[in-house]
């Protein structure tokens, strides 16, 4: 019945819409339906956040982001820190540690030099703070009206050097879910940022790298069947592409998701479901419900995940479902999203 | 003196122009004056078509490039085939075996679904025919306006297998400049398609993967110095660079350098020097004049290389020059161009 909701399967469309690039529904059925079974090749089939490849024994991981973020400056970050750290977090939810880094420039005729120097500037200190090099680059200018400022490609390569295996397929039932913080501030802050809206508080990205937080988890609990960071479509698109693929019900339990008050307030005034809407510096960690109490304080101990609460768990159905126990004692399922909610905030 | 053609030093552009991207002389003095000082690291600073960089004891190699070539449907072949192509000879002129390549697209709204399709089968066709594996994407929307149809980035990883060392910090006195064919068709096939120019002939891009072609160039002369694709800004760019960073005078010998009279025909029409019209199935290859018999003779065995000829040397004055003698038996520099000249053919 869940898919339902997308009224037409995705051949019918004959042009790629705004929610294409959505991370939503569309773009899911995109991958399925087109690039999978024309680029059909066994890695790509991983469908992870990067691909992991063999290199001679040593296990390597690349994964590939494009930024196109709308405004490039933004409260708390910029489309460098964040083309940045998206990668690097890509990276590191495949177990890897993040080691170089190529970038791809697309820039509009006319982009001010101060910013594009700025932006450098600013992939520079994000790229020291994780750790890693960027280590070769390609840069392209279109005419004035042909682009959007500037698009940020990087592409990253990391290695693996523990014995974890993380992927959706590992998540077992009786499993719990868990996250570092709040919830839609990075969204809330480019759309409030957009619209020019004025809320008590300058809401701020939550753009960081994770790659640390991470390395503690796996350190206290080898075990972790997967972790994801929950970018486009929000909190709901990756537990519900994590859900599809281990065949099981993930029921979130809304009073324990940790969210800001502005952000709730921004969200209520415009309408939008804080469950679809972007992160970019938090990650969903499922683990064993015996490594729940030793994975939180692992996390709390991390700047990056000293809000960390365990928000939900892994039952066996229904199957593919993603739930929620709402505050008021109802449960509801909270399906991927149809349309483009929030373009281009990444 | 060569320098001085271009007037005004980096820092005084206050925007990013067209020919910062061009591959010639700006694109050079963005990358030395703004990108390297930045973003400075010993790996970045090889500033090869890839870099180098160890895993191991592994010599791999990564490199980036993102191509917004207009229109992305042309004679003898597409966007989808040029990115693969691209970043698989990128790799291919460090030396190394292309393996795998992840695909980022950028995409504007309102794309037919049907041009995407044709473009997805084109980068399969031409992986398999390279021999790599996309192993991983992404896929962003633009609003219409914002993009202009589709620009992709391909960023590729290679090994190294061979005890080579390409660069043009190898390159020495006596040694001999090699091309594996005539040259410009890239640049003239796509400026006559987008200007819908009429030759008696369609002159079509020579796009090609060219992996297989320097293999049987190393396998014959390890101690081939470098090799390099005169893409973007065209041999008169490579040359000048590897001129510049060996601090030696390459010499060209005019009458000698392929090309179809086709395209000698449309230069002539639209005042370009071929030059500097970007090639995409061409490599620059030099190596001890000693090899140069059975080096030419491995390349023109191999199809992408049967016009292969030899076309310059390397003399150790006046340094860091580019020579041309011209079929009338006189000799100008040929300098690194200014402007762009055809934008957006890459």
């Amino acid at each position: 019945m869940k898919n339902l909701s997308c009224p037409v399967p995705i051949s019918t469309y004959d042009k790629v819409l705004l929610a294409h690039g959505g991370g939503g529904k569309l773009t899911h059925q995109l991958i399925q339906n087109t690039f999978l079974p024309i680029l059909d090749n066994e890695l790509l089939r991983q469908q992870h956040d990067g691909t992991e490849f063999q290199v001679n024994g040593n296990r390597l991981v690349m994964s590939t982001d494009s930024f196109v973020v709308q405004p490039i400056f933004f409260p708390g970050g910029d489309i460098g820190e964040l083309a940045v750290n998206g990668t690097v977090n890509d990276l590191a939810c495949c177990g890897a540690k993040p080691l170089y880094l190529s970038v791809g420039l697309i820039i509009e005729e006319g982009l001010p030099m101060a910013d594009l120097e700025r932006i450098m500037l600013s992939m520079k200190k994000a790229a020291d703070k994780a750790g890693v090099q960027i280590i070769t680059g390609d840069t392209k200018v279109v005419e004035k009206g042909k682009g959007d400022q500037i698009f940020i490609n990087t592409t990253g390569i990391g290695i693996i050097e523990r014995p974890v295996h993380l992927h959706p397929d590992q998540v077992k039932a009786g499993d719990v879910v868990l996250i570092n913080g709040t919830i839609a501030d990075h969204g809330i802050c480019i759309l409030s940022s957009r619209a020019g809206l004025e809320f008590e508080t300058t809401i701020e990205s939550d753009t960081q790298p994770l790659y640390e937080l991470i390395n503690d988890i796996l350190e206290v609990c080898p075990e972790t069947r997967v972790i994801r960071d929950p970018t486009r479509g929000g909190l709901a698109s990756t537990l519900n592409e994590i859900a599809e693929t281990s065949g099981l019900c993930i029921e979130l339990d809304e009073e324990n998701i940790p969210i800001q008050e502005e952000v709730r307030g921004a969200c209520e005034l415009l309408g939008l479901d804080p469950l679809y809407v972007a992160n970019e510096g938090k990650i969903l960690v499922i683990v064993p419900a015996e490594s729940a109490e030793k994975v939180l304080m692992a996390m709390k101990k991390n700047a990056a995940g000293k809000d960390s609460a365990l928000i939900g768990k892994v039952k066996s159905s229904p199957a593919s479902t993603l739930l929620i126990k709402t505050t008021i004692g109802s449960s509801r399922i909270v399906d991927m999203i149809s349309g483009e909610q929030l373009p281009r905030i990444c």
